[in-house]
């Protein structure tokens, strides 16, 4: 694709953008139940192309370059389609994420603000190879009212392909062009440099290559690149809660970005919970490291000052004794990546003291580290997790694909009234009620 | 200043922050009170430094390599002082920002999530010469629980400088560190690389400044580069009311980001309205430019295409004349900076669909784009008006300066309880209440 093309798509975009901010929700729902339909028609269209996909995988796999896990991953065979056809239902029958009022004010008599929530306009999103993640952030970027640029993995292009055709032809005409599919590394390029054109990226993949998105572009980035989270057993702990906890942190999901990656003990129950700890974590084969302390107490290879920051996305697990509560929340606000922690106490005054305390998008009082998703907090499905701290942060559902705009409802009024030696004072009282654009001079 | 210089800084900043976080709304408001005590009793300090500065901005007036106007906003002889006192304690007493509860979920019994109000941690701010900018801003950023670098401009620093060790003595300890000034250009730069460290950077000043910031970090920025703001007058306009809102939008304050810069009239009314109103403008002073089709109505300069995107910030106007509502919002998203726009009209109908049209933060029917503002709009007081569409959007008072975290209290909860061929199912049930970390295993 060149230069042109690129340019052409992000315009289209654009230009869909400004119709789909005013589409009611009945219209936007009824465009994602038609998707659903169509992809549920054309099962057989996505699983030929999905073949394809997996086809050229395996091959790949044979010669070492993929690893199972991402043939697995791309597979849409089994019952994948149902569920991405039912993701689709549920994101059209969430609850309206636009034009929600955020406050009401009367400025002054007859002179009324409100803050609504719209659609941000154009998203860029990049993604990793499930194809269903395709599907997945186009539906939430038509419920949230926002055109969308989606770019999947190469492994993915032939279902990627197939998808956004069959979702781009249930959807024709409302409006045309909201969805659009770049394929190539050279138009993610491109598309950084579109700051005009483009209000917010969402990439999703390897820690470098969101680094890479975020030092290369003056787009606001939303999303993480990397998750060290952490596990803080308390010396208050119900040490067999700890354990359980603990396990679910690590092994449950060892590969995804809120699993856990240090484990820190309170000094006081170390000896008491690392043996028990140790030989379970052993029994489910991870590799474990520690501090000195830890040493003492376990038999762990040594850990290294790099570890405490290295995200694994294995079964391997650092673990450091702490003396304090105030040691455990420095370790994590220097080595950790503001994603998820969970400290594992029966003190309500300790556990409030290290949620406040370390500055984290999630933080967990005796629960695991993995309820970190846009699914478990009820979010409907997520576009993403934000470790950044401005617009949305932790899981990212529909909301954070919005933003609002100021509506100011007058009947002529001038700001020369309000300034000068005797200006007319604001009463700016908040009222509820919704924005209706009907106020009339006069009235 | 050096580099290290500089990072000690920051780095004092990012510790600040963290406690911060942690202190009640009753510390920092007492402390904001300290401030303003301290300016109200250190008057002739202030007024000292700002002297020496005043001065030298003379002689460079004389020079002429100043205006007129800003040796004027430096001055802060006659009542600006108190108004610096008063503006202090008035952020003091607003409502806090901090730990608000933005939802509460029952994600299954005894496993509640909360989204609560907090800092967003370390905020970078670079603004123009008014040495109150300085003030408002720290205090901004206190009430807010931000640590704040500090940089005004060169022609404040005497004031400035003299100003924030008032600042630094009142708040000693509460904590230290939490306002850091630097005072070079260079230093502005090392800021730009430091996105470890720096969450959210607010530059005010020239487009040519602020576009700077942009494209030079990673760091997420609010801000505005430009201020293109429109009047529309529709087919179903009030004229009277039209030719007053269009006269304050313009001259009432000329100089700022909201005042009009480019009016636009719908064809049906354009011989009736334009006469008088162009007639009313020359008595003004306001240099106009038009259209094709607004000189065959009045006798003005033609307007060039680049006229339509530019910002004079001056007693300069451009008039086009349309020949339908969807013509002025075309023409607004396609010129316009996202800002603010107004449209005057007797049609509610036709007012809604100017608003929801138009892609800008404010919009306005029937009143003056010059409302635009922190303080018209109740925030309170405000640190500048973002044109950008992700985390705060038009004017941006205390609420901006916040993001919230994820607070979760289970009793032990695993993932692989919800995972799995038998997964337990999530209530996901809304509930109104506060997080404290309370919950216990057992109870």
């Amino acid at each position: 694709m060149t230069e042109d093309d690129t340019r052409t798509k992000v315009a289209a975009a654009e230009r869909a953008a400004l119709k789909l901010a005013t589409l009611p929700d009945a219209e936007r729902s009824a465009a994602l139940h038609d998707v659903a339909d169509a992809i549920d028609a054309e099962r057989e269209r996505v699983l030929e192309a999905n073949e394809r996909d997996v086809t050229e995988a395996e091959a790949l796999l044979e010669q070492g370059e993929y690893s199972q896990a991402l043939v697995d991953r791309l597979d849409l065979a089994g019952g994948k389609l149902d569920s991405i056809v039912e993701m689709v239902r549920s994101v059209a029958e969430q609850e309206d994420p636009l034009g929600r009022t955020l406050s009401a004010r009367h400025l002054d008599d007859d002179l009324d603000l409100y803050k609504q929530s719209v659609p941000i306009g154009v998203i860029g999103t990049v993604f990793e190879s499930r194809p269903d993640a395709l599907v997945q952030i186009a539906a939430l970027s038509l419920k949230s009212g926002n055109a969308v640029i989606l770019k999947g993995g190469s492994e993915a292009a032939h279902s990627n392909r197939a998808l956004y055709e069959i979702i781009v032809e249930a959807t024709a005409d409302r409006p045309d062009g909201w969805a659009q599919l770049i394929e190539a590394r050279e138009d993610v390029d491109r598309l950084l440099g579109m700051d005009e054109a483009v209000d917010l990226l969402m990439p999703r993949g390897s820690s470098e290559f969101v680094q890479y998105i975020q030092d290369n572009t003056s787009i606001p980035v939303l999303g993480h690149t990397e998750g060290v989270c952490h596990v803080f057993v308390d010396r208050e702990a119900d040490l067999e809660m700890a354990g359980e906890v603990a396990l679910d942190a690590k092994v449950q999901y060892p590969a995804v970005c809120n699993a856990v990656e240090t484990l820190l003990v309170h000094a006081d129950v170390a000896a008491d919970f690392l043996p028990g700890m140790v030989g379970t974590y052993r029994e489910h084969d991870v590799t474990l490291r520690g501090c000195e302390r830890t040493r003492e107490v376990v038999d762990v290879a040594a850990a290294t000052e790099a570890n405490w920051s290295s995200e694994y996305g294995d079964l391997e697990l650092d673990i450091r004794v702490v003396d304090s509560l105030v040691d455990a929340v420095d370790h994590v606000n220097t080595h950790g990546s503001k994603h998820t922690e969970s400290v594992i106490t029966e003190d309500a005054d300790r556990a409030g003291r290290f949620m406040r305390g370390v500055d984290s998008a999630s933080v967990f009082h005796n629960a695991s580290t993995r309820f970190a998703d846009g699914y478990r907090y009820g979010l409907g499905a997520e576009v993403g997790i934000s470790t950044g701290k401005t617009h949305a942060r932790g899981p990212v559902g529909l909301e954070g694909l919005t933003t609002y705009k100021w509506y100011l409802e007058g009947d002529g009024q001038l700001v020369g009234t309000y300034a000068g030696d005797d200006p007319r004072p604001f009463r700016h009282e908040a009222f509820d009620g919704e924005w209706s654009p009907g106020r009339l001079s006069g009235e």
